[in-house]
């Protein structure tokens, strides 16, 4: 919504932004509920949305509760589930379930989901009051991650043996239910998923047409319980906007829709660089202080223990240490570049093996471009640090030094390389999720292997 | 395309795997041009380019020189530009130019600008051979990465004073031309922008109906120069399938479809977690050793800087260490703990600014709850190391060893929680990309920061 003055086009005027929210939140505070509503009438339910996360907690509740529950209800599958959690605590059950009735079944069911987990007793309550209960009691037997989980039960289907002109009959019946039509699907008379119209064909060609003659069957279609990441996977790869579920016998079950997609792939896409950096769980900017806590320990515990024995095997190199303390400041080049040449070969593995670009088959091919990679990268590095060495100065023994830096150096970076781009492809292969290799995990275990190639380096040549 | 006799809906029945290529492979060596081609007529252009990429360069040469041009043109848009660049290379200008008159703008221009940066000349005499060439032309000259560069010239726009019949027309006119139409733009008298029709209304509208009585003319449009993040941003918010491009003075320029926002998506989300680990550019499978080996060395020649003076900080501690060599075990503990801690909290700063969760104002309100976050897990893991030290026994200096590691563990800790969550607000403040805080930029610097507090710590309490 471009407010009428502002330029159309303006990329920005439409942005939420600090001060609307400041202002929002006075007019609150004061009781100004006819300016707070006029100010809100016209914004999208996402830009509510962002408005409401970004209120103090008593002041997102009254607007809530201020506002007219068609916006209410479009705003609910805006919100992070804490944050609409809270905000749906206020509620009776009969409430919930007038506004999700204005929802698809799938936000009524992602919603209920979310619910159920907090306040299974209100959810249990809600279920039977929607008007679509039995549609969403189905939707909420899948997976929430499944195809099943992403779709709904609102489209459009029709025999393929209909006229265009019932088809278009059927999408005035249900046109005010259904807000993005862009197909018209066929079935056969077993109620067997055939194929689909697009409203553009259903538009040019004449009233008479059996939708069998003009229908496209060669269709992609998955089944309920499919992965949501394997979902997107397709509807991207093949760039589709709309994707059929249907069962194993084939029946139409629901509809996927690209928007809801698009929400997968940033999920997936966010949790991926969570676990990279070694967060595990699902951390939200709403999710309470315990539960990012909670998600950031796991990794953070494994990682003290795993430093601790890198420390053990320092602590078991103490005699080189005494005799020359100067291995001393070649400890934290030799942990930071193992750690993050492994860390950067594994993420590039982890990549193409969830893109698809990287198949296991690969393990050859990757290895061999990872140790060219690896060579080159390391001679850089030895070189750059043996100069280091050799311009800081060592007395007599600089020259020794830097051959012995540099040529550990050398071996860590190849190895710590080689490492992580294996791993993933290891895990996969034995069915383990490839994204574990990622985390801390590459750095700990090249940061032990890193140190003790060094230490048995150092202790051959300058020892 | 499930094949008649795979079950409809299988997730499997269009997979490519490993076989096929292997077949396909084996196939092209043997010159069986008639086998390859039936085993591929039915392949959709995603799979085909993901044969053609696994299989051996003079493999794909053969194969994309055998499939029929439509074929080869679908294809292109899917592969990866260095490898589109190698196959391309067979063929002459007038060749390339026929490929290309069977796409869409956006991918006539996507495909030319990549060729431009490796062979310019071939793409100047590309260029004017094209049937869209003025369009094609114009799209080139925005920024690869802006709403301009995704956005294709191929739409339905109508006056808002044409009827239902008349736009209906219009579409029949380009349907051979527009694969994916769901609306119909309508413009005033002077061209510019007012509104769309979805599809659905115009099938279902009276055929005399003017299109400004049933136009929605509160959409969302975006300026030509905004950043191509932005656009996805507005389209994943306001769950759009197609969005229009304006001039600021309003003129329709084009428009964006949900297909080339996925991609984009997918395609940052990638580069964000390639930053995260280190990586500059945009490594591809498909890159070079020697872009990949560019494209990691950058970090870690600055990463092998930082760790060099992480090395000195250890240096300087030297007699400390002399004194105590048990101190060593605790180096790779804190440089662990400072660096994940830091690189935990950063990753959700960033995540948050760039989704919009967090804004720039809300530093205070993230520093409190990171502070409460660092609180918790640095208690946590201090008492487990601590308990750790007791539990290996350092005799009589265990208690006191014990408890200098773990306050020293805690304030680190908290610190590099802390810095982790408030350089990316403070570049974002100053208008820097605050994902390059996610790098190894902070590991490195609160690895300094983690061991000069642990030898301060431990100078005060143990020596």
């Amino acid at each position: 919504m471009p407010a009428p003055e502002a330029p159309p086009g303006s990329g920005t005027a439409f942005e939420v932004d600090d001060e609307l929210v400041r202002n929002v939140g006075v007019l609150v505070d004061e009781g100004q509920r006819g300016m707070v509503l006029n100010l809100v009438a016209d914004l999208r339910p996402a830009d509510l949305a962002r408005i409401v996360a970004h209120l103090p907690l008593a002041d997102a509740r009254t607007l809530f509760d201020w506002i007219p529950s068609e916006q209410t209800a479009d705003v609910l599958p805006e919100l992070e589930s804490a944050l609409r959690g809270d905000l749906l605590d206020d509620l009776t059950s009969p409430e919930i379930a007038a506004l999700l009735d204005q929802l698809e079944t799938d936000d009524q069911a992602d919603v209920l989901g979310d619910l159920a987990e907090t306040d299974s007793a209100m959810a249990d309550a809600v279920l039977p009051q929607l008007e679509d209960a039995a549609d969403v009691r189905q939707l909420l037997t899948y997976g929430d991650e499944t195809a099943g989980g992403l779709m709904s039960t609102e489209y459009v289907a029709v025999l393929e043996t209909a006229t265009v002109a019932e088809a278009t009959e059927e999408v005035r019946r249900l046109a005010e239910t259904l807000d993005d039509v862009y197909v018209v699907y066929t079935i056969d008379a077993r109620g067997c998923f055939v194929g689909f119209v697009t409203l553009k064909r259903l538009l040019l060609a004449p009233s008479r047409t059996p939708l069998a003659k003009i229908a496209e069957t060669d269709v992609v279609t998955v089944e309920a319980d499919l992965d949501q990441e394997e979902v997107a996977r397709i509807m991207e790869r093949y760039d589709l906007i709309a994707l059929p579920v249907v069962s194993a016998n084939g029946h139409l079950l629901g509809r996927i829709t690209i928007d809801d997609v698009v929400d997968v792939i940033r999920e997936e896409a966010e949790e991926d660089l969570q676990r990279a950096v070694g967060i595990t769980g699902d951390e939200e900017i709403s999710s309470s202080i315990f539960a990012v806590s909670r998600g950031r320990l796991v990794w953070l515990l494994l990682g003290l223990g795993g430093a601790y024995i890198s420390g053990l095997v320092i602590v078991g190199f103490e005699d080189a240490l005494q005799v020359a303390p100067v291995l001393a400041l070649f400890i934290p080049i030799v942990m930071a570049m193992a750690g993050n040449a492994g860390i950067q070969s594994s993420a590039i593995a982890v990549q193409g093996l969830a893109s698809g670009d990287i198949w296991r088959s690969d393990l050859v091919r990757r290895i061999g471009k990872e140790l060219g990679v690896a060579l080159i990268n390391g001679l850089v590095l030895s070189v750059a640090l043996a100069l280091i060495v050799v311009a800081s100065g060592f007395g007599d023994d600089t020259s020794r030094l830097a051959l012995t830096a540099g040529l550990a150096l050398m071996v860590v970076i190849v190895l710590s390389t080689l490492v992580g781009a294996t791993v993933p492809l290891a895990l996969s292969r034995i069915g383990i999720d490839p994204a574990l290799a990622m985390g801390p995990f590459i750095t700990v275990s090249n940061d032990i292997l890193g140190l003790t190639i060094f230490f048995a380096v150092a202790t051959v040549l300058y020892l």
